[in-house]
Formats: structure tokens, sequence, C-alpha cells
């Protein structure tokens, strides 16, 4: 596994991005005991030890109408343990952050508490620290997951004649969050995939312990945004095909026009899925034992190119340059 | 340096001690590679990496009216640092989560940034990564501080017969609060010592290359909590003695009630200097080379005895003891 040093130049494009970029200030020479640093999917220490944090806010990442706090906290916790399946990291632990709003302290440290706990729990780890305070305004969730590795995953190792994979299916939480934007009610697929996420942990573990896994990312930002994180860390160019995602089939089934059911695959965010490059004809034979194992598929989405950033092949062979490819938090708030 | 086994209760009193506890959940063994746990300032993981969390929530630890989000940024990275000060650890990098208010996220971004990296950079070292959202409600930081060390300085250490000292001088950062609340402003050392707090990371290291510290903590909730801590982490009950008390002298001119003034540099929280316990007679030979290498004093400020909880001597010889010993962000506000 070859990557280039890590580099702040290395993230994809959007505001969230810009932000990022911003925060971490001019690039320097990493300190003698980090591995890897900003412009991966967590920061990799000597040793092994992997470090992630992931920051969720009441109404801007989940509303009390569409889950509960219990559902808030397991979805926060997932969210940052993916990032660990990214780097194809073991979890060690969590480190649980909570702003509680007044009035309501005691119950809604209990339910958030609850929910993290349960996602901890589901990978044999628990809460071992963290921090809990009064907010003045929404309730909030920062979790730490900290991990460990041997042989970390990062994203730059693609190579033109590379084959792009995911696994699982695309776009049931983007299609609950549509949903619940139009006041629907999501079905409880979509709804779950939304809640309680699954981080790819074990399967990341799995597939690099089995074949030559050159980057691996997870998808938060969606297909297309992480698609292109993969591309920049590499200095390459990745293709995808528009007629290989594998759409969830509730996405598909309650999202009547196709272009968006497509977009919410591609551009949605959240899946928490796997995105990986391997060398061409080496995942194959792997595609029937993975399924048997996990209950999800692989599937080829798409592969890298010489060039640069990402674009979408169509059923006529047409292609197109994806603008913006991800889901951002941040995106045209800043601007108001 | 011995110490019993991390637990949970092992933490003093109080309504925010009683909410971490509730978080950790039932106690259980420590995964093979963590070291220490929940109980300690910081986890101490296997090859001596330390690692802690502190969240900072706009109008809950600080409002705009006293202090800039430059300052609010630098005070909350030192807070965090000096979690690693109180385990005798030298800093490695900090990662930086980010809520940020709509309408004016970029300049809330850079303000915040500015003064963590200030904060950082104090210390030699940079932020190497975090997360960034927009935010429903006030700003917020969480810094999770990354360090390291061979011979980490646990709480649990005292002895009945131990002396308990303190760096530096007490109340100011309390002071600072204390007036802004009365609608006052605070003169430039009370301000500073809220708004840029030196984390005590070199005098930590100092100390314990040169003597057998027993137990070390940081002061965050304020002398009586914090050497609740000490004590509850033993098994032992702890002294202090009024007289001995380094209240700060811009405390002293400003704050004229006596009691008000003993009472900020005693429970006040958030003065970031170190309280730790040595065997009687071993630190005396230090006092001179600590301040002149640190230009600040060291305090012996009272003792550990048999027993539990902390008792104050009053200059008349009548002791009683503290039931409330320290700042909570939480305290009372969950019962409205």
């Amino acid at each position: 596994m070859t990557s280039p040093p890590p580099s702040r130049t290395s993230l994809g494009t959007g505001a969230e991005f810009d932000l990022i970029r911003k925060l971490l200030g001019p690039q320097e020479p990493l300190p003698g005991d980090v591995r890897t640093g900003p412009g991966d999917d967590a920061l990799v220490l000597e040793d092994g030890w992997v470090l992630s944090v992931d920051l969720t806010v009441e109404d801007v990442h989940f509303k009390r109408e569409w889950i509960d706090l219990e559902e808030a906290g397991f979805r926060a916790t997932a969210a940052a343990l993916s990032d660990l399946a990214a780097m194809g990291a073991r979890p060690v632990a969590v480190l649980l952050s909570l702003g509680l709003p007044r009035r309501e302290m005691s119950e809604t440290a209990t339910a958030l508490q609850k929910g993290a706990d349960q996602a901890c729990r589901r990978e044999g780890i628990r809460i071992l620290g963290g921090d809990v305070t009064a907010s003045s305004g929404p309730a909030l969730v920062d979790v730490v997951a900290l991990g460990r590795t041997d042989r970390p995953l990062l994203r730059g190792g693609s190579r033109p004649g590379d084959q792009l994979w995911v696994t699982g299916w695309l776009g049931a939480s983007a299609a609950a969050l549509h949903l619940w934007s139009q006041g629907r009610e999501p079905g409880p697929e979509l709804r779950r995939a939304f809640a309680r996420p699954t981080p790819r942990i074990r399967e990341a573990r799995w597939l690099s312990e089995r074949l030559d896994v050159r980057s691996l990312i997870d998808l938060s930002d969606g297909l297309g945004g992480d698609a292109g994180h993969l591309a920049a860390a590499a200095g390459v160019g990745i293709l995808l095909r528009e007629e290989a995602l594998p759409v969830h089939r509730d996405v598909i089934r309650t999202i009547s026009d196709r272009d968006e059911a497509l977009g919410l695959a591609l551009t949605g965010g959240e899946d928490y899925e796997l995105c990986f490059t391997v060398e061409e004809g080496t995942l194959e034979p792997w595609i029937g034992p993975f399924q048997e194992t996990f209950g999800i598929p692989l599937t080829r989405v798409g592969r890298v190119v010489e060039g640069e950033g990402v674009r979408l092949e169509e059923p006529s062979g047409d292609t197109r340059p994806l603008e913006r490819g991800g889901f951002s938090h941040v995106q045209a708030e800043d601007d108001r």
C-alpha cells in the first residue's frame, strides 16, 4: 500500500472542506510520533493507534420529530466508529462529550448515553470517558472514536486502472432525510438506515486481510463526494458508472422520480458503507464469501483513471463531471 | 507511584460527577490496551498515549460580553491541555471540533481556530484534525488533547501524612467571572487568568522528574473539589489550611469581602494550577529552583489524613467540612 504524504489539499471540494482546510492552518511536518495527519479519515499514531472525532448537533444532523435521543446517540457514535472502519482499525473505546439543554439535562444525558452505549456494545467496546456540560442551545454529542491497527487503510493509494467498489446499498439514509423534510414518514428500513447505521468495521478488516485494498474511505459525504476524496488523495480521476450504483430497493420503491433516487444514492451522504479501490480482477473471487459472511453485496461502481475529479458515465455512454459530489452540513449556510 | 485501580467511584461529589458516573455505565474491566480509564484526568493507553476531551459551550462557559471568540478558542484549548499537565504528559497534538452558529460560520471558525492555534503553538504543537458543523444554537468548541508520557501521574497515590501543594495563585479566573456576573469589568490580570490560562505542562514534568509526586490533578473544579477527587481516589481525607491558601493578590485587592475572596480561591474553579501530594519534607529543596524556573510559587496548602472528604482548618484551629468543594456547570440546573 503506497500513499502520498498526508496533505490538506487531499480533501475534495465543498464549503465544509474549505472550512476544515482553514482550521488546520498552514501545512507543516507532522510530529515524530504521528504517522498520518489531516486529510485522511482519522489520525494514525505511532504504535497503530487511530483517533477520530465526530460532532453531531441537534437540528443540524437530526431533529427530534424524526428520531429520539437514544437513536441520536446511537447514530452519532456509529458515525464516529465508521471512521475507524475507514482505516481498517479495530475499535478500542469511545469518549463521549455531551451538551445538554437546561431543564432536561438528566433525561437527555440518559437517552444519548444509552444509544451511544448500544452502538459501542455492538462492536464489543464501551464508553471510557468524556465530558458533560449544560448547553444554552440544542443537544450535542461529540464522539471520539479510538481504535488500533497494524496496517491503516489510507485514502491515497489508487492507481489508474484500479476498480472502485462499494459495500451494501446506497441512498437509504438520505431518502429518510428527504422524506422527513417533505413531511412524510420513511418506512422502517429507510428510517433504520438513518437512525441506527452500521459502521462496516468487520467488513473492512475482512477485506484487508484477504486482498490488497489500495485505498478506502467510508461513505459519509455521499459516493460522489467521497470518491472525490479518494481521487484528490491519489492525484487521479474516478469514473462512476450510473447503471452500476446499488441503489437501496426501498429508495427505488419510495422515491418515484428516477433521477431523484439516483441523486440520493450518489450524493446523499451518511450511508456509512465502504468505498475502496483494488487492482482489476482481484476482488471477484471474494464477492460470494463476502455476501455469505455479512449479508450485503460488493458492487463495482467505477474505475480509476488518469486525470482528476469524479465523472459520471450515463447509460448512453456520455460522461459528465460531478460538480459538487457530496453532502455538506456547512454548504450555503455561510453566505446568508 | 502506586494508585488504586481506576474506578468510577473515585470521582468526588456533585451533580456533574453524578452525571458523568451515569454516562460511564456499569463498571467493567478495561480493554487490554487501556492502562487507566474513567476516574482520572485522562485516558492512558498502552505505549504511554494520553487522551482527554474538554467541551466548551458559549453562554455556559463564556459569554461574548466577557471575552472574544479568539480568547474562547484559546481558553478551551488551554483547558484541554491542562488535563495533559495533570497526567505529567507532553502534548503531541489537538483535534478541534467546532459548532458554528449559522450566519457567521466563517468568522466564528476563524476566530476560534486562531485562539486554539495560539494555545497549541505555545506548547509547541498544532491542530491535526477535528470536525466542523453548523449549530442552530451557541458556538461550541470540543478539544481532544493528545499527549504522551512514560510515567503518568495519577490521582490515587496519596497516603496519610503526605503534604498537599499547589502551584501559582488561586481565585483569579473565578474572580473575573464573579465581577462580570456583577456587571463589573475585571482588571487585566484577572481577565487574563480567565481568557488565556496557562496549562502547567512543563511544571508538572519538571516536578515529576525531580521528586516522587504521589498524586496530581489540575485545578479545574476549584481546590476544594479537586482535593476531594484526590481524597476519593486514594481513600483518604484531606485537611486544607485556610491561612495557607495562595489567594491571587488582585483577588484580594478587588474583592473587598475577605470570605468571598477566600471562597473564590477555594471553590472558584478553572485556575488550571497543579494540586499534588508528596511525602513530607521532600519538596522543600525544590521551592526556590521552581520559582526561579517558572516565576510562580509552590505553596503547601494542606495535608493528607486518615478518613475521607475534605475539611478546612480555620485560623482558629477549628475545622469544618467542605460540603460542595467545587464549581459545576451542571449543578442545580437539572432540577428546574
